[in-house]
């Protein structure tokens, strides 16, 4: 097969961090990244060059482009941090070589080479050949949603206790979530802002559903911790919400924050809870558990997600698949509309 | 030995927990506690009765009788967590009779029977008969602060890192902590409100003091961070300096609050830290790691207390010895000097 010398592809403008931080939302794409045409990447010894047919927006990416992420940008590369695509040349190493022809799920990582162009550079270890039924939408959104999902609820499943708290309740991350933990018997209790969202939630397994902004929220939360003690608080928004959802819970109460949707101060409003409860806060980020659970739990994940794509217990709702071209002017418009995923096809 | 029938004691006046929290200095002992005659208490089978030489005055006292520590008040008993006195009851187990006669530092734990009296009741288990060298100041100051400053700065020795970084660096806590660090090679960082603390935390071995009030001390902080890379902040402030400090120490530090002198909100100025840079924000209380350190862990600690001070390397500083009687009107005078503990003698 003979590659193009060029492609097409969405460019960071910005370099390094933001000066000042923004908000979660992306308000647009024109000031973050622009379509261009640039040179095919070429994979080095232990990875393969990827000609996307899909690839996703997370929240992850929007926070990356505008520089509020964990990782510095560097101006003039492609953004994106997944897809699925086919694997059409490969670096030196029999792993990368393996790869050559087959469909996968691949994350970009630290390559710099990223997801929404019409070639991508991932390193062959990471990426999921493809079983025949998983969908390039599946496929397009299997790694960093559905690992993230089994990773945090496998700490939930350490803790032991069958409740636990979920902000952003109605995100594609939480709701897999919830599917995974009603088949085991646990017991999610989801926080949204809507109240259509909650018997959408109610009907795939969260056992209470809460609405922050309703003026009973604050009763209502009470009596759900009194009745169910979860001691995991899975936040992806930060700000004066989680810190008061936080100070509800009861002793031994971990908050572990993985996103900050909320861009307004976090307080910790009862610091003496940290002493005399023994309440912690920490944080997940699916790049540092990939690189401290060790291969088996990673691959252990990388099986399970697959699978439930497959079987059809796990399924990603499809709110629009957009044209690389058309990029720029539309996917801020697109992901603001609720409960489903957006993908950029090169 | 015939005992009297009543006795003086210093009693709390409020019950439960402070609806209001209000600061943690301590502006008169009079809303809090009151002086009285009571019947002097009877030990159960493994506990002791102590004749009170001098009871000492901690910041976890002072918590407690505003209402604002881990343990609810109880109206009408004795304040004082801890104190030095013979042991001159004891109930029927035979390591409490062995205890008779014997002069104990000791924890009045949650007997509810305090210190501030001229008889206290403690557990037998938790009395610590003293060698001869050891003075009635040392002895009445040898649980709380000593044990607190052997755990926490075990918790530095667990990390691996030589540095690590204190508030209330000018504390009696810190003074000891700072001693045993030095000895063992480590490097504290002890932040201070004064100038003229720092010579004197210099000379018992930090190996850098910072006052938090300089205009430069932002800057220092940062090349102090940069230069010396602590992982553990030991925090007995909290507020927006501590947040402050946390937020520019580097991945993986963990701030552990076990006091709140600054009642100012706490915030946490970057979340994204607790995610990208696997920070987290846990606390220590001493009656939490006495439960679940293990007996081995705990005796080791309490040896090697009594060790430090008979030997001298440990001795505590006083600011005064406040008669019983005198308590309720001087005691908050005494308290608001520096650099000393004060005392009281039933």
């Amino acid at each position: 097969m003979t590659l193009p010398a060029t492609m097409k592809a969405l460019l960071l403008k910005g370099d390094g961090y933001a000066v000042q931080p923004s908000g979660t939302v992306l308000e647009a794409m024109e000031p973050y990244v622009e379509a261009a045409t640039i040179a095919v990447p070429q994979p080095e010894e232990g990875q393969v060059l990827v000609k996307v047919r899909l690839a996703s927006i997370n929240p992850s990416d929007v926070m990356f482009i505008k520089g509020m992420y964990g990782q510095p940008r560097k101006q003039g590369q492609p953004a994106g941090f997944e897809g699925v695509g086919e694997v059409v040349a490969a670096g030196s190493s029999a792993q990368a070589l393996a790869l050559v022809g087959k469909r996968v799920a691949f994350p970009t990582g630290r390559s710099n080479w990223g997801s929404w162009a019409e070639y991508a550079i991932a390193e062959a270890g990471a990426c999921i050949p493809l079983l025949e039924g998983v969908s390039d939408e599946d496929g397009a959104a299997m790694i960093v949603n559905p690992l993230t999902a089994l990773a945090m609820f496998g700490i939930v499943r350490e803790e032991g206790e069958k409740a636990f708290v979920l902000t952003a309740g109605a995100s594609q991350l939480c709701k897999l979530m919830i599917g995974v933990a009603k088949e085991e018997g646990f017991r999610p209790i989801a926080i949204v802002r809507r109240d259509e969202q909650i018997p959408l939630l109610e009907g795939i397994g969260a056992a209470h559903v809460l609405n922050a902004e309703a003026p009973d929220f604050p009763a209502k939360l009470a009596a759900v911790l009194r009745e169910e003690k979860p001691r995991i608080f899975l936040d992806a928004v930060a700000g004066p919400l989680a810190a008061q959802i936080f100070t509800a819970m009861g002793k031994r109460a971990r908050w572990i924050i993985y996103g900050r949707l909320d861009p307004a101060e976090t307080p910790i409003p009862e610091p003496g809870q940290m002493i005399f409860m023994h309440k912690k806060i920490e944080g997940f980020w699916l790049t540092e558990w990939m690189g401290s659970a060790g291969p088996e739990r990673r691959m252990k994940a990388v099986v399970e997600a697959q699978k439930r794509f497959s079987d059809g217990r796990w399924s990603t709702d499809v709110t629009a698949v957009v044209p690389l071209e058309e990029a720029v002017a539309r996917v801020a418009d697109e992901l603001a509309k609720p409960n489903g995923k957006v993908f950029i096809a090169p």
